[in-house]
């Protein structure tokens, strides 16, 4: 049974004294739920109430209505798959194969109110291997670096202030907000400040900063790593799954970026003192 | 244009003291995407920056890697389209059908994960009509609600109490905590307690409250009222699109509870002083 956090190492930065710890991270992992054995979506999730997460989760949508419609929901026992703990099968009563086909082809159309950008790859391997590591090797100032929530701000206040909004930040090298972008969705900001750089023919983005409100979970830095953007920042803590892909693609990941203080997960070696 | 803020009616409760004002809420609304005017996802997202928002988004599914890949993205132009503004079209330039055929097979495996609950429908219209509104006649006192959030944090001291999680917790209506669940994923954790009930058989979960870590967005609305929560609370602040929803959908929605302050959004009659 996987555990909700992770021990990772950290190194935190506190009044610009610099130490290395071990710090807990939420951990993030993909859950392919699967119907009759056919694959049905993915979700990522903290491991721990599965089997629930997956009934609450075809119950939602709609392919549930109650308990009745329930045969069972199992983890997978394919001797083949590489994590089968992070599979669960789900078989319905008074189903039927153009039932199944149906909920399957329906799923074509599916909402996805934060674009994850597994784009149907079931495990961070196949990611790795798409695309090289980012190689930028310029450095950002940990006094610069401290500034940065505050302009985020002083950005954001051009539109609203009150919040209720998350936002994204692209920051140039010497720290100067290039591009704003503000969103329910922490995951569509990203996606409107790098989709305004791309329309703009500026990708890769290898010069830029991205910093965001909130969390970074997997998706957001998977959606950096696809804009070629080295240097990811976040207000809060980034997910286990997060820390992981960062470290892989090469990219300096910082969290808890608040007054004098941050923490840098990954790729230390362009924060410099 | 749409803003980004709407104004919402809403009862504020400070001190015990009741008033109702006006406030504004992050406007939530559906975006479609179209690649070469077939569907391709449904987003939830604040308008504005739409045509970047969906560039980006594209980017990081993999369709796009440059603007060069781009032709051109723009509002459909359809006249039969009920909202064209939360419609965008994308061309690609040296597509090939095959190409196209193969994007859109792959959206079936698409990662969700925030499994949003619009189920490929594309307009809230359409959920409307799917089920009653919730009728539950109970009522909470306010003085109960308010040590709601203290009890779900003494729940989740079970677990974690660090943070970097989101927490769920289904009360019942003499405010005891009935279960809770943690995630990265908000509406994972909401997915997990209710799954957990339908598993137990307890569903509809008409007699019960909900309390969710964070702000609420449609979808967390949207999987209450399937599992036939007539109460939702949350820490923070609610969407326009959660607020709609939970009006039309007979729920009472309270946003913002702290200390002993807290503000009601819809269906004001479940709260007695």
């Amino acid at each position: 049974m996987a555990e909700a956090y992770r021990g990772v190492d950290v190194t935190r930065i506190r009044n610009g004294m610099r130490s290395i710890d071990v710090d807990r991270a939420a951990t993030e992992e993909p859950l392919e739920v699967r119907l009759h054995n056919r694959p049905f979506s993915v979700i990522m999730r903290t491991p721990g109430s599965d089997r629930e997460l997956a009934a609450g989760f075809l119950l939602a949508e709609g392919v549930l209505k109650d308990a009745d419609d329930l045969g069972n929901i199992e983890y997978c026992t394919d001797p083949r798959a590489d994590h089968p703990e992070n599979i669960v099968n789900a078989s319905l009563t008074n189903h039927s194969g153009e039932t199944l086909d149906r909920l399957l082809a329906e799923r074509r159309n599916v909402t996805t109110n934060s674009s994850c950008g597994l784009c149907g790859r079931l495990t961070i391997d196949s990611l790795r291997t798409d695309a090289p590591p980012l190689s930028a090797s310029w450095t950002i100032a940990a006094s610069m670096l401290v500034n940065i929530p505050d302009r985020l701000r002083a950005g954001q206040a051009v539109f609203e202030s009150t919040g209720g909004l998350h936002a994204a930040g692209l920051f140039t090298r010497e720290g100067r907000l290039e591009t704003i972008a503000e969103d329910v969705g922490r995951h569509n900001a990203v996606d409107k400040v790098v989709g305004r750089m791309l329309m703009l023919e500026q990708l890769p983005l290898s010069d830029y900063l991205l910093f965001v409100s909130g969390r970074t979970s997997y998706e957001i830095v998977q959606k950096a790593f696809c804009a070629g953007i080295p240097v990811v920042a976040a207000v809060s803590a980034p997910s286990s799954l997060a820390i992981e892909l960062a470290e892989d693609c090469g990219m300096t990941l910082i969290g808890f970026l608040r007054g004098t203080n941050f923490n840098i997960y990954s790729h230390t070696e362009r924060v410099v003192w």
